[in-house]
C-alpha cells in the first residue's frame, strides 16, 4: 500500500554555449566537486578528494599531542583539495560560476595576508581550524550565563560548536596566538579568500555561527578584540569575485569563473532539491536529522527552534533551523544491538519487512526518540531514549516499529512548532540517503505529519546546490528558482499519507507528546545521568 | 565475588517407629505427592499425576464449547489423582498425617452429599470448578463499586479470581445451577471432604479468597444465598479427620492417617523452608513473584499490600501477601525476543555472564518492571514495562542488567512497605527454582535490599510443606517449628549483600522509586493501552 507518485521534470531550455558550473562540497573528511554543463543542466563529472590530514584529534601533523576533546583541521588541506578538484574538473573549460558549501562553524586564525597561523605556528593546536565538532562548551556556558539580546534568534543559547565560543577559547587559552590573529574566519570564507584574493564572508556563517544581524552587526563585548578580526558579510549568492589569476594558472580554468560567497553545507543543498520558496520545510534524515524551514515573514523565534537568520541560506528569506541529534543512528543502534542477520543491511531488511506488515503502534509501545538527547524543543542533552508499553507479548519488530514511529513523532514535534507560531509549512521535502534507503520510515512520517512528502532524487545534491549558488553569483541565472529549475533535481518522488493510518497516528502521537513534556520524567532522566557507573 | 555460606543442618532426633507422612501439592496441571519417613525426615518416594482433563478452556469433557475467558477443572480429576498418588505412596504403610496444598481460589458447586454438580450436569460450564485463573472481573468490579468493610484487609479491592466474584457469576449467569448448589467450596476443601467424609474448610482459603474474618465471619449481602453454602473454617494445621474407611480400602493406607485442612499452595510451603516465625519475609520467584510476610502483631494493611489474614498460613500468625505479576517471565521475554544463542538456556547463560561483569546500573538504564502490569503498590494491570536512559552506547547486556535490577527494585518497593508500617522483616528467604537458577539475580537482590538472603535447598518443597501440615494436624509434631526442623530443608544457602554495590544501588533505586510514582507517567501508560491496535 505504498503511494509513490513521480512528478515529471519540466522541459529545459538549451544554451548554445559550451560552458560549465562547478560546485564544491567541503565535508568533514573530504571535499567533493561536480561539473555541470550549463546548456543541458547535466552533471558531466565529479571528483572526491580526502583531506591529507583528515580530522586531527590526537596529534598535530608534527606530532604535537592534542588535549582531549580537540577536533582540528589543517587549512592547507582545503586549498590542496581545491587544486585537485578544480584542475581535474575545470582544466581548459569555460566556467561561469563556482560555489562552495562548507562545514560550519569551522573557523581558523589567519594573518592579514591570508596565511593561516597553522602555517606559521605548526606546533600550536590553537593555530589550526577548529572543526565544527570541536566543542568549546565551557566558554559557551560562560557566555550564556549572562542573558544577551544577540541570542534572541537562537533561543538564548550559544552552542559550544559556534564561532564565538571558539574565539573565546583561543583568547583565553592561547593569548599569544590570539594576538597574532588578524582575521578569525570560517574555513569556507577563508577558502573563498584564497581562490579570489578577496575576503568576502558569507552571511550564513556570520548569522548562524557568529550571531551577526543586519540591524546590529556582530555581538559586542563578548570576546575582547573579536570584532576587528571579523568582517561584514554578504548575502548568499553574492559574488566574492572572479577566480584569481594565480588559481586560473594553477587549474587551467577559463571564463569568468565567478566565485560565490561560501554557504553552510547543510543549507547549500536547498536549490539542488528545489527548496527555494517560502513555506518549504526540508528535512535531511541521516545519522542525525536536520530541518530547515524557509519563510518570507519574520516572526519571533518559535520556542524550542534552534536558530533563524535572513539572507543566510536563501536570498530574501528567513531560514529556521532545528534537528534531532540521533536519527538513523538510533535505528542502526537497534539493529546492531539486536541483530536479525549477518550484517546491518540484512537486519534492517528483516526488521523493515516485519514492521511494514504491522498496524500503527501495533505493540502499543511508544518510544521517546532521545537516544542522543533532545535538541528541539528541550535543548537538553541529558535526556535519553525511552520505551514504554512493554509487555510479555511485545515483539522485537513492534519495538523497531515504535522506534520508527518515535523518530517521526520527534519530527512532528518540531514541525508543529512552526504553524503554532503562525509559520505555515506549505511543502515538505526529505532529502538525503535515509529517505530513499528506508521507504517505510518515510511512509510513517507522511502518515504522522498527515502531509505529502517530496523525495528529491539527485546525485551529489550538496555539491549541485553549491554550483547553483555559483550560477546565481555569476549571473548564469537570475534567481534561485531558475537555478533550481535548470540545474537541480529532475525527479521528485512523492509519498502520500495513508488515510487509514493518519487517525491512528494522531492518537499515538498524543501519547508521545504528553509523555515527552512530563518534567518529572525529564528530572528522572537527569538523575540517571548523574549515577556513577 | 559471590558470598555463599552454607548453614549446616542441625542433628535430627530419630523415631523408633517405621511411620510416614504424605504431602500432596495440587497445582494447575497436575498433583504431586511425597512420602516422608518420620524417623529420618527423609523423602523416600514421590509421584506426579497429571489431571485427566487438565485445564478446560475450550470445551467441556462432553464437547460443550466454553465461553471465552473460562478456565475450568473437573473435580473428579482431583480424586483420581489422590487415588493414584496415595495408593502408590501409602499402600501397606503406616501414615501419621496427610496434608494438602491446593491452588486457590478454585471453587466448585456441590450437593449436600459432596457430589460435584459437574457429575450431575456435565454439560453446564457453571457446574465445574472455576480454576484460580478463571477471572470474573466484571463481578468483582461491581462488588468493588460499593466500599465495604470486609475489604479493609484487602486494600478495598476484590479480585475477579476470588470466590465471591465467582459465586456472583454463577448466581447471575446460571441461576438454575446456583439453586442446586448446596455447598460452594474450594477444590482443596472439597478434596479433604472426600478423603475424610467431613466438610472441614481451611481458614486460609476462607480468609484470603472469601474474605472471612474471625470477628465478623463471611461478608454479608454480597451474593444472595452464599452464606448458607459456605462453612466456618478451621485454622491451618487443624485435623479435618482421619482418612475415611473407604479411602483406606482404596489406597491400602494404614495408621491414624490424620488429614489436615487444606492450605493455599503458595502458603503451604512455608514450614518446608523453615519460614515459621514472625518477621520472615519469603519470596517465591518464578514466572511471577509472590511474597509472604509473617507477623505476630496486627497492623492495618500497609497501603499497597494485597491482603492479610490470621491463622490462614501459619498458626497464630498474620500473613501478608504481595507480588509482582511478571518476574522470570520478563527475563524469559527478553532472552527469547533478543536471543543470544540457539535456545533460551544458552541465551540466559550468555546474558548472565556478560551482565555479571558489569557495575551496578552500568548503562545508566532503569527499567520499570511492569511487563505484566503492577500489583503492589499500584494494583494497576494497565501499567506496562518501561526502559529509560537508552543511548547509542547502550548494550544489550546493559538492558538485561537493567531488567534484573528493575525486578529487584520492584521487590524492594514491596519489601519497604512493611517497615514503613512498623512491620520489621527479620529474615529474608527466597524459595523456588529461579533463586537457584539465576544466582546473579539473587546477588543483585541482596545488594538492592541490603539484606542477607537465605536460599533454602529442598526438593518438592510445596508437597513437603503440606506433609508438615499433616504432621501438625496428626500430632507427629507439636509445632510448625518442630515440623520444619524435622522434615523441612536441611541446607540453606546464604547470599550476602556486597558492600561496594549497596550504595550504588541505593542511588539507582531512588531513580526507580521516583519514576515509578509519577502519576502522569501512569496516565500515559493507560493512554497507550487505550490505543486501537
Amino acid at each position: 500500500m505504498f503511494y509513490f507518485v513521480y512528478i515529471l521534470p519540466a522541459a529545459r531550455r538549451r544554451s548554445p554555449l559550451d560552458t560549465y558550473l562547478i560546485g564544491l562540497d567541503y565535508g568533514s573528511e573530504s571535499a567533493r566537486g561536480v561539473l555541470i554543463e550549463v546548456a543541458t543542466g547535466r552533471q558531466v563529472a565529479s571528483h572526491v578528494h580526502a583531506y591529507r590530514h583528515g580530522i586531527l584529534t590526537r596529534n598535530l601533523p608534527d606530532g604535537t599531542p592534542l588535549p582531549a576533546d580537540f577536533a582540528l583541521q589543517n587549512a592547507d588541506d582545503y586549498t590542496e583539495a581545491a587544486f585537485e578538484i578544480l584542475s581535474r574538473l575545470g582544466r581548459d573549460r569555460t566556467v561561469e560560476g563556482i560555489g562552495i558549501g562548507f562545514t560550519a562553524s569551522s573557523p581558523l586564525p589567519a594573518r592579514a595576508d591570508g596565511a593561516p597561523l597553522s602555517r606559521l605556528r605548526p606546533s600550536d593546536p590553537h593555530a589550526y581550524v577548529k572543526l565544527w565538532k570541536h566543542n568549546a562548551q565551557a566558554y559557551a556556558d560562560a557566555i550564556n550565563a549572562r542573558p544577551a539580546p544577540f541570542l534572541a534568534n537562537f533561543g538564548g543559547r550559544l552552542s559550544g560548536e559556534w564561532l564565538l565560543a571558539k574565539a573565546a577559547q583561543i583568547a583565553a587559552e592561547a593569548p599569544a596566538i590570539w594576538a597574532e590573529t588578524d582575521r578569525f574566519i570560517e574555513g569556507g570564507d577563508w577558502l573563498v579568500w584564497q581562490l579570489t584574493g578577496r575576503e568576502a564572508r558569507g552571511l550564513g556563517f556570520a548569522a548562524y555561527k557568529a550571531q551577526f544581524s543586519g540591524d546590529t552587526g556582530y555581538p559586542q563585548g563578548v570576546v575582547a578584540g573579536l570584532d576587528r578580526r571579523l568582517a561584514t558579510p554578504l548575502p548568499v549568492g553574492s559574488a566574492a569575485g572572479p577566480l584569481s589569476p594565480q588559481w586560473r594558472d594553477l587549474t587551467g580554468i577559463r571564463g569568468r569563473a565567478t566565485v560565490a560567497v561560501a554557504v553552510i553545507d547543510s543549507h547549500v543543498v536547498l536549490p539542488a532539491i528545489g527548496a527555494v520558496s517560502p513555506g518549504c520545510f526540508v528535512g535531511a534524515l541521516g545519522t542525525s536529522a536536520a530541518y530547515l524551514y524557509l519563510s518570507d515573514i519574520q516572526r519571533p523565534l518559535p520556542p524550542g527552534i534552534e536558530g533563524m537568520a535572513f539572507d543566510g541560506s536563501m536570498r530574501q528569506l528567513w531560514c529556521y533551523e532545528a534537528g534531532q541529534p540521533s536519527f538513523g543512528d538510533t535505528l542502526a543502534w537497534f539493529v546492531t544491538t539486536f541483530p536479525r542477520g549477518s550484517d546491518m543491511q540484512e537486519s534492517f531488511r528483516a526488521y523493515n519487512e516485519e514492521a511494514a506488515a504491522l498496524a500503527p503502534a501495533a505493540g502499543r509501545v511508544v518510544a521517546l526518540d532521545w537516544w542522543g538527547g533532545n535538541r528541539v524543543p528541550f535543548a537538553d542533552g541529558n535526556l535519553s531514549g525511552l520505551l514504554a508499553g512493554l509487555t510479555r507479548q511485545t515483539t522485537a519488530a513492534e519495538i523497531y516499529l515504535a522506534l520508527l514511529e518515535g523518530l517521526c513523532f520527534g519530527a512532528k514535534a518540531i514541525f508543529d512548532l512552526f504553524p503554532e507560531s503562525g509559520l505555515v509549512p506549505e511543502r515538505v521535502l526529505m532529502a538525503s540517503g535515509l529517505a530513499r534507503a528506508n521507504p517505510l520510515l518515510i511512509h510513517i512520517l507522511a502518515d504522522v505529519l498527515d502531509r505529502p512528502i517530496d523525495i528529491p532524487e539527485i546525485a551529489n545534491a550538496t555539491a549541485v546546490g553549491a554550483a547553483i549558488h555559483g550560477a546565481v553569483a555569476g549571473g548564469t541565472v537570475s534567481t534561485y528558482a531558475e537555478g533550481a529549475e535548470r540545474f537541480g533535481t529532475r525527479d521528485i518522488g512523492r509519498v502520500l499519507p495513508r488515510p487509514d493510518r493518519v487517525q491512528a497516528y494522531r492518537s499515538a502521537y498524543a501519547v508521545y507528546r504528553d509523555l515527552s513534556r512530563q518534567k518529572p520524567l525529564h528530572a528522572a532522566m537527569h538523575a540517571l545521568r548523574r549515577l556513577e557507573s
